[in-house]
């Protein structure tokens, strides 16, 4: 099931996604709800970040192929950090070039929605706190990343983290684990290309390290780490991430105002 | 003016502190607001996090002599890193030691307080977007965080944020920059000892390097560094942090449950 959130005439909801409509929801999808039978044409909404995160818990250099062209290698730990709500816009949300970056690039990833606030979860329990799967651009100041020591900056500026399209809850861990495309076009062409069975650590092993530390809570989000091919976005380019299974999520790179 | 959160059987509201006393505000501090006339005494309510941030900035190595007990030295840029809302903890409330480190430290710091949504603050508009000053303690994992890259865990697990006691909106700006003292006692033992005029980068500074970035939200939170004398936490141990002009923030460290 695709859940989407979005704004109609001002008004915002979620709602079930199937083929060119919305099916609009009454309730909220963290919780129990059902379908209204009220059909939305999907070129009549707007689309909204899927999720209104409390904070993303994101993960670097989790593909070894991505590691090694930032001339590095898969850390002995995951590298663990994080995006805030600030950052996080939606599909067809513009990505703001700041002033304080001249080199960002796009990274895109598999990004984990959880359903229910969780701490030390189990590794066999990761699958109980995941409410589904949406497409991420973890978008980074890489001149930045480059010159500071810890990246709220280079990784946390408004705009670096589009969501979307949608919540897809019924992709099959299993699926994951066999290797989904992860996919990067700007402009149309392909940037970067890889599979989810590539990532070094696996989602259960993230939820299980982050939550080691820290509680998630409804609607965070956890970034899985992006495939080799990381490079440059300009003012003007269009920037799709399409993940196997879940969809694609666009963005158009613009000057800040 | 001093502003504090408070529960009393059940019920959250703000109020003025003065004196044993809290006079409770009609609306919310971080619009316009009445005070209601209203007094409680501060024994018969339980002060909260005097605010709700979406996340905390924070800045390390601010203080050169704490710079140097790391064995490092003063940035050249800010180091910046995130806490999240989860971390956030109220005075009087448990700081609870995680089974992922056996080594957390005490970090007293000044923390500003956000009073509006802001971007790209000129530095002469930075007075503007504060609504004040309050006690802070960036508990770090000290193990985790030299065994791990970016922060995300060993500064920001739950309960790693203790804020408080209250909001002090009255604090002159030039007395942060003539030097106020911020103390840290364990067990009532001094343990650090430092001057905000030791600051590297001042309040200034910081609120236009992060807001370059990113946008800031009322009652945010930007932690300004620690002075030297960092050291262990241990289970048992009742941690305070004094701001000379603000007051004092303590915590009991438990094991967590």
């Amino acid at each position: 099931m695709r859940i989407a959130r979005f704004s109609i005439d001002g008004n915002v909801g979620f709602g079930v996604v199937e083929g060119d409509e919305l099916d609009v929801i009454k309730g909220h999808p963290f919780a129990e709800f059902e379908r209204s039978g009220q059909k939305v044409p999907l070129d009549k909404i707007r689309l909204l970040p899927p999720v209104l995160p409390n904070k993303v818990v994101a993960i670097g250099r989790n593909y070894a192929e991505h590691a090694a062209e930032l001339g590095t290698t898969v850390p002995d730990v995951p590298v663990t950090f994080f995006k805030p709500s600030t950052s996080v816009v939606g599909p067809g949300d513009p990505i703001a070039y700041p002033a304080f970056s001249q080199e960002l690039h796009h990274e895109a990833e598999l990004a984990v929605v959880i359903g229910r606030m969780c701490r030390e979860v189990p590794r066999e329990r990761v699958k109980d706190v995941i409410l589904g799967y949406t497409c991420a651009n973890d978008v980074t100041a890489r001149d930045v990343q480059q010159r500071e020591q810890q990246w709220a900056r280079a990784k946390g500026f408004d705009s670096s983290c589009p969501l979307g399209p949608w919540v897809e809850t019924a992709l099959d861990p299993a699926a994951i684990a066999e290797g989904l495309t992860v996919q990067c076009t700007v402009n149309g062409e392909q940037r970067q290309l890889g599979r989810t069975s590539d990532m070094v650590r696996s989602v259960e092993d993230l939820i299980v390290h982050i939550t080691e530390a820290m509680t998630l809570l409804p609607g965070d989000v956890v970034l899985t780490g992006t495939p080799a091919g990381v490079g440059p976005l300009n003012v003007g380019d269009e920037v799709a991430v399409t993940i196997e299974g879940i969809g694609t999520l666009t963005n158009k790179v613009i000057k800040r105002g």
